[in-house]
């Protein structure tokens, strides 16, 4: 979790809609945050997703932050570094991350069911993680694993809360609790 | 798509609320689909879930099936093969996976937000993907990812429409429709 020294992740999530997709785009800043990236933008105010990640920071640790971006096309314009588009459509993912291993920071576009035709020609890469219908949430994970090769299978808690890997039940160390289920 | 020949993957989402998980709950669907399990069982029916999925199958191929099991105890202690439970409290992906490589049929279950506790001991295997929360959907993509070892990277789709991975825009082929956008 946090991201790789000297390299800067970002996803920008489009077409976020706080009635519809509240559960979706959590859990796609959930995902960002686990896999590695530093922050998430929206083009929506969502105050209960800044708060939800704010939470899970103070008990697991790191900084990862949810950031009000209104003009997504500024954003993608005025990334320094690579934009990666994911969609089902795009160039296959062993190929991409072929062209993206290097260092330099990357913005990764995730979008909700429909994404302004823009976005195609504005990202220096559109990137399929499979030809199938499946999820942003799980494409991201799948992105972010093989872009910084499993660095989440090596990252530790810095939070109040501690887990303790177990093959039956909850072990979970902290501050102020400490419990074995 | 489809599971391995010789091994067959189902995956027993537990606590589905139609109301608030749909979406979600979907989503996990539409992974386990494009991942290589071959069905999902729902403790709760959702005619909605299973009409999304045929219509993925009939456009992408496929016969994923949605199958409605509200006896979750005897469909884990009923399953003829290994059983294994994501948790964020689990042992550790690659530990895990080391475990199960070998031929048989396994059945992933993934919670919602809260998961009775028995299902930590009734489960062959509590496993983790990581040890932060993010989401059943990308627990469930990287977990399948590393047990089939990537099939999802060489599936072919046999359905109405094929999508030919493009750089730029989105080309597909269709037995009705046809474009490149």
């Amino acid at each position: 979790m946090g991201s790789d020294a000297g390299r800067k992740i970002v996803v920008l999530r489009l077409g976020h809609r706080p009635e519809r997709d509240k559960r979706i785009t959590t859990h796609v800043a959930l995902v960002a945050r686990a896999f590695g990236a530093s922050s998430m933008m929206l083009t929506v105010k969502d105050s209960g997703i800044e708060e939800r990640i704010r939470k899970v920071n103070e008990n697991f640790g790191g900084d990862f932050s949810v950031v009000f971006r209104p003009d997504w096309k500024g954003a993608i314009r005025g990334f320094d570094g690579q934009t990666v588009h994911l969609t089902m459509y795009g160039e296959k993912l062993p190929d991409a991350v072929e062209k993206l291993k290097r260092d330099g920071d990357i913005l990764v576009i995730v979008g909700a069911e429909k994404v302004p035709a823009d976005v195609y020609a504005m990202a220096d890469f559109n990137v399929s993680v499979g030809n199938q219908p499946h999820s942003e949430v799980s494409a991201l994970a799948i992105f972010l694993d093989r872009l910084l090769d499993r660095a989440w299978e090596r990252s530790e808690t810095s939070g109040k809360l501690r887990i303790i890997p177990s093959p039956r039940g909850k072990h979970v160390i902290g501050t102020d609790k400490e419990k074995t289920v």
